[in-house]
C-alpha cells in the first residue's frame, strides 16, 4: 500500500492556486510569485472548500468546527471513540510558498484516501485535520489547534479576532475531549538545511524548541564624530558589536558538540543614527531558542554578565519547548526502516500545530528537506521524491499507530 | 587694551534671541530650547540687522555682498588695500546653540570696536566678516566664505539655492581679489572635549581635518532564525560587527601615539530586520577624518582587506584636510604667552569658514572649550571667562598681524 504521488502532487498544486498572486498560466504556483491565504479570507475559504471536496470524494466524513478547523474522518472499528489525528494547516504567511502546512494537509488526505481505497479496516478513528491560522499573521498563532485542544486565549487574543466572527464562544465550542486523541501526526517541510547538509530525506522530530525574545539596550554618549578623539569616545555601536559577537560565542560554547541552541540578533537600531555622530544608543533584539528554558537562562545570564557598560536586557516573550513522544518517534523510525528510508533525528527550530497538540497527546512529526532551507517565500521548494517519501512514511506510521492500543 | 566681556556677552545673548524657540523671558537663550537661523530666513536677516547696527555704532564701514555676507571695516593707513579678515558665521543648524559661529562674529566686532575706541592706528584694513550659510543645512556648506574667495559652485549647488534669490551671478560678484587678503582669523568653540580633558582654555588650531565618507555593505544569507543551526549561518550582522570592531582597531593602530585620525560608524541598517530572521544584509556608514588623505586611504585599504566575505565599500564623499598657517599659529601662540594664557596646539575635527579661507590666505583659528564637548544643541555652552580669553587673544593677534608686513 503506497500513496499516489501524481495525485498528491496535483492536489498540492491545485491548492496552491488559491491566493497565488502570479501568472495563472504557469505550470506551478511557485518560484517568482507567492501565495497569500490568511485565515478567514476569501482565498482561504476557497482553498478550504477545495480540500473539503477532496475529503468528500475520498469517502471521509467531513465537518467544520466553530473555530474554522476542517476535518475528514475515516471511522474505525473500535467503539472507544479514540482518534488518531493527522494534520497541519493551509493558511500561509503573506507571500508564502506552496509547501508550508499544505503538504501536511495533503499527505493526511492522501493517506486516508489510500487506506479507504484499500478497504483498510482501521481500529481507531483516523482524522485528517486542517487547522486554521497556524502562522499567526494577523491572528494568534496555532489558532485552530489551540482551540481544538481547549487552550485558553487571552483577552488580547480574543480582541485580535474581532473581525472574524470567531469569538470566545466559538473557540470554546471547538474544544474536543483531548483524552480521546490517541496520537497526533504531522508531515512538514523542514524550513532549514540540516537534512540537506546531512544528506537525509527524512527528519524525525524529537522536539520543538522553546523561544525567548529579549530587547537589549546599549547606552553610550552621542558625540561629534569629528571632534571627539578615539580615546574619549563611548560608542554605543562599538559596544553593541562586542555584545553581538559574544552572544554568538556564548551560544556556540553552551552548545558544545551536541547542543542545538540558536541565538540571533535580527533587529538593530541606532540613535541618533547620523553619519557624523558617534552612536549614543543601540537597541537590538536577541532571540534564543532551545528545548530547555534553563539553557536559555544560562545563555542570557552570560550575556548580561558581559563586561559592557550600559548594557540592559529585558525579556519580552517566552514560549516553552515541547518534546514529542518517544514511542511515536520509534514507530516512525520503524516505519522508515521498513520503507528503507534513511532518516535523521532532529529538533524543530520553528513552531508547528504539533506544539499545542504535543501538550495533550502523544505526537510525532516528520520533516522533509527544504531546498536551500528557504521557507515563507515563493522560492520554498521540496523535491517530489521527498514529498512521496514523507507521505508514505505518514501512511505507514498511521497504520502502525492504529495497530497499537 | 582689552575686550569688554560684559558688552560682548550682552551682544552674544541679544543675538541669540533671534530664532530662539523657547521662553523669551529667560535670562539666556540657551539650555532647554534651541536657536534656528537658516541663511536668508527672516530670523537670520533680523540677526544680521542686529550685527550691522553694532558695526555701524562701532564706527565701522559696513556693506553686504550679493551672496549675503556682511562686512564691517576699520580702514587702515596703508594704501596697498590689504586686509585682515576676522570672521565666522551667524547661521545655525536646526535647534542649535548660542556660541557656534556667533561667538567668532561677536569677538571680531568687539575687537574692532575696542581698537576704534582706543584710536588704534591700524596699517591694514581690518574687516569683521559675517559669512552666510556656513552650516550647510538646506544650502551648500561654507556658502558665504566660498563665494568670498571665488570658489566654484556646482550646478547641483546652484540649484539648491533656487529659492534664495542668490544664483551663480551673485556668487561670482561676491568674489574678492584674494591676493589682498593678508590673513584670516577665526575664534570658534571647540565642539569637542580635548581642551577640557587637557585642562587648557585655549586651542591653537594647526589644521582642519579632511573627511571621507563610505557606504559599506556586508552580504550574508537571510535564513530562518529557528531552523538554521549556528554552524550553518552566514549572518550579515555578525560579520558587520567584526568589521565595526576592526575599523576601531585599525584607526587606533594607525594613530599610534600621535595620530589624530577618527573613524566612526554612525548609521546602520539591517535586512530584512526581523526578530526571527538571520540578517542577510547589513549596510552602514564609515566616516574617516584625518589631515592626510593618504592616511584615510591606508585605513580604508586595511578595512577592505579584512577577511570578511561579502564586504563591499564604496566612497561617497571626500573633503580634503587644510593646514592653517604656521606663522599665524606662532603669532597666536606669542599673543597667548603675552596674555599668560595656557594653550594647546590641536586639530579641528569639524569644518569651519577657515577651511575655504585657508586655501587662499594665511589663516589662523582659536578654539575655546565646549562644555561636555556638546555643540549643535541647545546645551552648547562655553564659560564666559573662556569667551573673554578667546576674544582677547583674537584682539592681540590682530594687532600682531597688523604690525607685520
Amino acid at each position: 500500500m503506497k500513496i499516489n504521488l501524481e495525485r498528491l502532487k496535483n492536489n498540492l498544486i491545485e491548492l496552491g492556486w488559491f491566493g497565488f498572486d502570479g501568472n495563472p498560466d504557469k505550470e506551478i504556483p511557485a518560484g517568482d510569485n507567492g501565495i497569500t491565504r490568511l485565515p478567514y479570507s476569501t482565498d482561504y475559504l476557497k482553498a478550504e472548500d477545495y480540500v473539503r471536496e477532496l475529503m468528500e470524494k475520498a469517502g471521509l466524513k467531513v465537518w467544520k468546527d466553530p473555530a474554522g478547523n476542517l476535518f475528514g474522518k475515516l471511522s474505525g472499528k473500535s467503539e472507544k471513540g479514540e482518534m488518531i489525528v493527522i494534520g497541519s494547516h493551509i493558511d500561509t504567511v503573506i507571500n508564502g510558498g506552496l509547501f508550508d502546512g499544505s503538504l501536511g494537509v495533503m499527505a493526511a488526505v492522501e493517506s486516508l484516501r489510500v487506506l479507504k481505497e484499500n478497504n483498510y479496516q482501521n481500529n481507531h478513528d483516523l482524522i485528517a485535520a486542517v487547522f486554521t491560522g497556524e502562522e499567526g499573521v494577523k491572528y494568534p498563532g496555532y489558532l485552530g489547534s489551540r482551540a481544538f485542544i481547549g487552550d485558553k486565549f487571552s483577552d488580547k487574543e480574543i480582541k485580535e479576532l474581532a473581525d472574524t466572527g470567531v469569538g470566545e464562544k466559538e473557540l470554546k465550542e471547538s474544544a474536543v475531549n483531548t483524552e480521546k486523541i490517541k496520537n497526533y501526526l504531522e508531515l512538514h517541510i523542514e524550513q532549514g538545511q540540516v537534512l540537506k547538509e546531512k544528506a537525509k530525506n527524512i527528519g524525525i522530530v524529537e522536539g520543538i524548541v522553546g523561544i525567548s525574545r529579549y530587547k537589549a539596550l546599549v547606552t553610550g554618549k552621542p558625540n561629534h564624530a569629528g571632534t571627539t578623539p578615539m580615546d574619549m569616545r563611548d560608542d554605543a555601536l562599538l559596544k553593541a558589536s562586542k555584545v553581538i559577537l559574544e552572544i554568538n560565542r556564548i551560544v556556540k560554547e553552551l552548545n558544545g558538540d551536541h547542543g542545538r541552541m540558536v541565538g540571533t540578533v535580527g533587529q538593530l537600531n541606532l540613535k541618533p543614527g547620523a553619519v557624523n555622530v558617534i552612536p549614543g544608543g543601540t537597541e537590538f533584539s536577541i532571540e534564543l531558542r532551545d528545548m530547555e528554558k534553563e539553557n536559555i537562562d544560562k545563555a542570557i545570564k552570560s550575556i548580561e554578565n558581559l563586561e559592557v557598560k550600559g548594557l540592559e536586557i529585558e525579556e519580552q516573550f517566552h514560549e516553552g519547548g515541547v518534546y514529542l513522544d518517544k514511542k511515536v518517534q520509534k514507530e516512525i523510525a520503524g516505519a522508515a526502516e521498513a520503507l528503507n528510508y534513511d532518516y535523521l533525528k532532529m529538533l524543530s527550530g520553528a513552531g508547528h500545530d504539533a506544539s499545542p497538540m504535543a501538550r495533550v497527546t502523544s505526537a510525532g512529526m516528520v520533516f522533509v528537506p527544504s531546498k536551500d532551507g528557504i521557507s515563507h517565500s515563493p522560492e520554498e521548494w521540496t523535491d517530489w521524491q521527498d514529498v512521496e517519501k514523507g507521505a508514505n512514511l505518514i501512511l505507514e506510521t498511521v497504520k502502525k499507530l492504529d495497530n497499537k492500543n
